[in-house]
């Protein structure tokens, strides 16, 4: 008997013909949002709400209860359900779903979530991380359903750096449901402290939120006075308000979205060199900002791995054939994937292995 | 039909049973081992050749070929031939096993070593890159075995530093074989040259080799009289007169292990935090040096990864219960780990996926 790794997607999974539905729950900081899914005619309905998180835990919960209860009993009258699904930020352990202290949900730390929310429901709960659930919707509702490609690595660029690995469909989850945490893979050695207690990790220089902290920077140098002036008409300035100061030509602005490319490319090529994948997707709020930073990130992937080197697809590639080929993308479903891999969740299994 | 990015331990594999034996063939640039393995009866023989590499590659062909031959008709008499497994130096494009431009086997970029051998047999025969060959081997027959874990990601400190994965006793080879290549994790964005034509890598800064580069950077320097004086005596001082240095007490051979160490505690906290298996090995020559760069790789990992601080084994773990900690020890099987993993290749698959 050994510890398993991996969540496995069950044959319930392709049985289009079935009259189950699931209910996938993408919770986040900011909002809340539950949908009902069925195999055979894809989503049936979404509820978004927004999180209260500064009225306490309870209150969130309560919240997911009631928006989870709602759709089940609509659904019910026509399916059966198969079971509730959800995304959590991390880190989580699974598969019994136990919040460590989270950076982004203080207070939260040593919840139960999953015996929690199976206890008020009274119905299956399959808690994953909101990354993992995300490469999941990618990877069967969006760009490896498009591409027909099963193993991919998905990184998520918001307020941290999330991952996601699935490999034939199947999510890595690691032991403890850690796997897959991509914003923690090492770019600078001596670089900038990171929520983890580590430093110099992907995340403080590649998350939607470090383009803030690397323009502030920029601007406290002194030299940047683009920059400085973005921020003397608006404080509250956004990473996005950073990419439109950027497409209209600043030198400082462009920088920092290069320099977001080459720790992209960096941790790529930990990726590509440790799994030699088919795909991996950036997904996330940044997403708008790849022409900013693509090219340096590609840049970056070239010069650190030979394997990236090896199976770079030519302009043909691109077009037809795409076994053997390494691809490095953007995400399709945008914020949705999210909820959309939640409810594939209950059609997967997590069972201890046997040797 | 999606890429196959695992190879996959077959039924047969534990059938203890059977009359199968397999060839196994551990391919090295200094050694060329051939042995005969019985899922029943373990090693039935073994035979140690030296690789012949400045004969050209013909003629290492031919002495593998000989060797091999001789191994199946000795064993054929009372056996059932399973098949023949190689461990060979990558990086090599599986699971045709072309062999692409090798830094420490010139000339020999272009063959198809599977065709090639195949041909001259007359039997089936299944390449792996080296270091997954080592990792399947501990899994199956060594560390893996003693302590019932059948996850695992193992380095070999070499010539180079290597890498295998295995995930519940299947190879993570990746699409093209080139999964695994931890060697070429970022350690120092603007470190050393690597051999992969990229720099700052694990393999510069944790392989063998690199403590004779760092022991003549810190001569070089002028302020290393200890090192300095071996050097003078032996010009061609190896790593492990390094280590009896070190361990005489000599400041500047122990600051070379204890980088050594940071280094290998920075690329495991990538391994760790992306993998988050229950166990990492550390392989290969440099293994009698542990005590010189263990303390410094535990103490970077505790530091760069928050998951291997959530799941660090204490004492009471390390003499008991294993389940959901993380442990990161020596490989048990030392050199013979190659030609082991090698005679259990003949009993694994590698198909194509079907979604």
């Amino acid at each position: 008997m050994s510890r398993r790794v991996m969540r496995t997607a069950a044959p319930e999974f392709d049985r289009e013909n079935a009259n189950e539905f699931s209910v996938g729950v993408d919770f986040g900081g900011t909002n809340l949002r539950v949908a009902a899914y069925s195999p055979k005619d894809g989503v049936l309905e979404t509820v978004h709400q927004t999180t209260r998180l500064k009225d306490g835990r309870d209150a969130v919960v309560s919240d997911m209860c009631t928006g989870i209860r709602e759709v089940i009993e609509r659904q019910s009258k026509t399916r059966k359900l198969k079971g509730v699904g959800m995304g959590s930020p991390g880190p989580i352990e699974l598969p019994g779903g136990l919040l460590h202290d989270l950076p982004n949900l203080p207070g939260w730390g040593g919840l139960e979530l999953r015996a929690t929310l199976e206890k008020q429901l009274g119905t299956t709960v399959i808690i994953e991380n909101d990354a993992n659930a995300a490469a999941l919707g990618e990877c069967f509702l969006g760009r490896g359903k498009t591409l027909g490609i099963d193993s991919l690595c998905m990184m998520t660029l918001g307020t941290g750096v999330g991952g996601g690995i699935i490999l034939h469909g199947n999510i890595l989850d690691g032991m403890n449901g850690f796997a897959g945490e991509i914003g923690h893979l090492n770019i600078w050695t001596d670089g900038l402290a990171c929520g983890c207690g580590g430093h110099g990790c992907t995340e403080p220089y590649a998350s939607a939120t470090s383009v803030r902290t690397h323009a502030k920077l920029r601007i406290a140098h002194g030299d940047a006075p683009g920059l400085a002036a973005m921020a003397a008409k608006n404080p509250e300035f956004t990473p996005r308000d950073v990419g439109v100061l950027a497409e209209s030509g600043d030198a400082d602005a462009r920088k920092i979205f290069e320099n977001l490319g080459q720790a992209l490319g960096i941790a790529l090529s930990a990726c590509v060199n440790t799994l030699n994948l088919p795909l991996y997707l950036i997904g996330g709020g940044l997403l708008n900002a790849w022409k900013l930073f693509a090219p340096a990130m590609f840049n970056e992937l070239r010069s650190r791995s030979y394997i990236y080197r090896l199976t770079e697809p030519s302009a043909e590639d691109l077009a037809t054939h795409r076994n053997g080929k390494t691809y490095v993308e953007k995400a399709e479903l945008g914020g949705d994937a999210g909820f959309l891999g939640a409810c594939l969740l209950p059609f997967t299994t997590w069972e201890e292995a046997r040797r």
